[in-house]
């Protein structure tokens, strides 16, 4: 609820108390389930499954653009890393970077991308573009426009991709990292110089109105790094301009080391007062050694090499463990993105994986799994209907289905709203 | 100029490089002087004097708040402290904090806050009140009150003091540190919370809103001490929440050091791309020890003692004249603010004066005033005319007075306009 004038703008601080028990994401149904012509099944095994998270537990699917277009350089890897991704996320963020997205003018790489979006898609993953604004790996051929062309080119880029993907990816980081845009110095580029000059509301507005445009259905997150004021500043900013953002984006690179729980959830308490829901867009724990504090801009961190260590990989784990219980106890977070599945070809040769170079699952990712695929999952379980043909469900959000032991008949749930509850289900197929 | 839409917000950074030379704040003016007929006075001896500067050299006039009301605890120290006060600065920031201001509700300080006032602008001194809302310095019996109640009082608050003041102090600090006032931890106030709940720019817009109403003419700024993207951020927000900002206020306590020239050029080429005009409104360098870079928060170094010493005195010189000649060359600042004549009462005790602790010039001092009143001023001249009655004058912007040397006939010349012009002048009375 936003207002102007002598009214409130932004919620107060209780309304979003986290809540370690998790309670807030998980739905304590009563179900009645109904055979194929309707009467309630007294006294009969059910089995009942958990099929999907409502939480988007996400990760970068970068990795496996090349599998799915059947150019992989590793396949027994690469076949493997696919299992394993699936097996752990429900979220893929697929490569927008406009300067290695359109290398040549004219000829963006919309095919293959179009592949893998389809491929996670098919996959029963959500699929999210990344990023159609951003002033780091631009084209080349863009520089020493003069900047009403870069602001038409850019125009025409955010138009041209989200109606590629419309019905595929409908979820878009519509801008990254707006605050540095204008001042950002480490690399010449055009967008920097647009952004200066349209300030950054205009720039926000710009990505938001062409992606809004083209996918009214769109949801479109402003994503940023910084966690500082200078985000809340520019959320206000946002917001007092009338640009709708459905989804706020926090990343949580953590190569410095891991934030705490006292620090994520001051985090999340400042930016959740905006009553927008939160998503941990790039979350990355190392398993190695720490990149010291002084870095400031972690792309200045040129190393050599930069082992997992087994002593990293204890840490890591427990840190993934109580990153993702932190985030997922605080109702307004949504989805949580990890920024690369594996330490092959990871951002800053960091070894942030959840698996080896070789492909191997560290501990973090079997301490991942089984919470997202154990505590906090409803694996097949068969349960006694009662007299009046109901079952308990207790479980997370999200799909589930509801079918006889021995195959046959089975219905769809879903529980989308947490607490106790009534559900209904009638068996059929 | 400020458009929405796919126009320029702000300026390219061009529109105002920096120029050592000053010359943007030189008139170079053909005068021509007539005599009480209007006849040039040819061949004739004329005295050129400036009477004031057109940038605003300020400093707080807290100190001098007990000497104008007649209970100095040491007139022979202030008698003083006010000639060197009135003979260096030609702006004033008088204090209106909350909670010193009117610490018993219903009794606020104005009598003795308007005779300083007065005081001031009676000696041709701009007056400036500071600050309107702050989340610091709050009364005590603020505390614990509904919010709704707050920021009504707040609102009264804002309507009288700039009513009672209209016509002595029609300059404000209208909000000062919105940046960190929702977040704001260290000290329990009614005004966080308040800023927490409306947002900052809706709180900005509170406190501009009934200034402006209040007084229509008066100066309004926003002051922060976040020099970072934060404050741009916030800077935006403001314009995009169509608030007019009339000066944008920019702190500067260098308790940590000196900024340096770079830096300072930085941040006032990233604030002059508003397109409003800037104050660096409260300048301090110390002339002893520093305080340590790890202190994030200047209030929470408490020291014992914070002695002046002669090798800082020097080096205070130099940067004081450095800052000043830095702060001048770029076209946008146009006041610049020193947060403390004396040593003596200084905010954490820090040796931040340019005056001793008793009363006697530092070196700072003398080099500043060597400037404002030295390179930078047009002392009494005797220039003869033309046959057409013309004297060249080549000065700083600001009043001047034109008068023949034995006294008699003068007339007032106000150079406000830099580079070549013409003038024309009828001594009178």
């Amino acid at each position: 609820m936003r207002h102007h004038g002598r009214v409130t703008l932004f919620t107060a601080l209780t309304d979003h108390a986290p809540d370690p028990s998790l309670a807030h994401r998980r739905a304590m149904a009563e179900v009645t389930v109904a055979g194929p012509d309707g009467t309630p099944l007294a006294g009969t095994d059910v089995v009942v499954a958990q099929t999907r998270h409502a939480v988007g537990f996400g990760c970068i699917g970068f990795e496996l653009m090349d599998h799915v277009n059947g150019r992989s350089s590793d396949p027994v890897y690469d076949n493997d890393f696919a299992d394993r991704w699936l097996d752990l996320f429900n979220v893929a963020t697929l490569p927008f970077y406009w300067g290695t997205f359109e290398p040549t003018q004219g000829a963006p790489r919309t095919a293959e991308t179009l592949a893998a979006a389809r491929w996670f898609a098919d996959r029963g993953v959500t699929v999210k573009g990344h990023p159609l604004v951003w002033h780091t790996v631009q084209p080349r051929w863009l520089l020493d426009r003069p900047l009403d062309e870069v602001e038409r080119l850019q125009r025409e880029r955010i138009r041209r991709d989200v109606g590629d993907f419309a019905g595929v990816i409908d979820t878009w980081d519509a801008i990254n990292e707006a605050v540095i845009m204008p001042v950002f110095t480490a690399e010449e580029n055009a967008i920097t110089p647009l952004a200066r000059l349209k300030g950054r509301v205009e720039t926000i507005r710009m990505a938001f109105d062409e992606a809004r445009a083209t996918n009214p259905g769109a949801t479109l997150l402003l994503n940023d790094f910084d966690m500082s004021t200078a985000y809340e500043c520019l959320i206000e900013a946002v917001l007092e301009a009338g640009i709708r953002i459905d989804r706020l984006g926090l990343q949580s690179h953590m190569h410095q080391g891991y934030w705490g729980e006292e620090k994520t959830l001051r985090i999340l308490e400042r930016f959740a007062r905006y009553n927008i829901p939160i998503h941990l867009t790039e979350s990355t724990l190392l398993s190695g050694e720490l990149m010291p504090d002084h870095v400031v801009d972690l792309n200045d961190w040129q190393v050599e090499s930069w082992p997992s260590t087994p002593e990293g990989e204890e840490r890591q784990a427990d840190e993934v463990e109580r990153h993702y219980r932190t985030l997922l106890s605080h109702p307004a977070v949504e989805v949580v993105n990890y920024w690369g599945l594996g330490d092959r070809g990871m951002w800053l040769g960091a070894p942030g994986g959840l698996l080896r170079g070789d492909g191997s699952p560290k501990p973090a990712y079997e301490r991942l799994r089984s919470l997202v695929k154990g505590e906090w999952w409803h694996a097949p379980t068969t349960l006694r209907t009662d007299d009046a043909g109901r079952v308990r469900v207790d479980g997370f959000l999200g799909d589930y289905e509801v079918s006889l032991p021995d195959g046959g008949p089975a219905a769809a749930l879903r529980l989308d709203r947490a607490g106790e509850q009534t559900a209904q289900v009638r068996l059929a197929g």
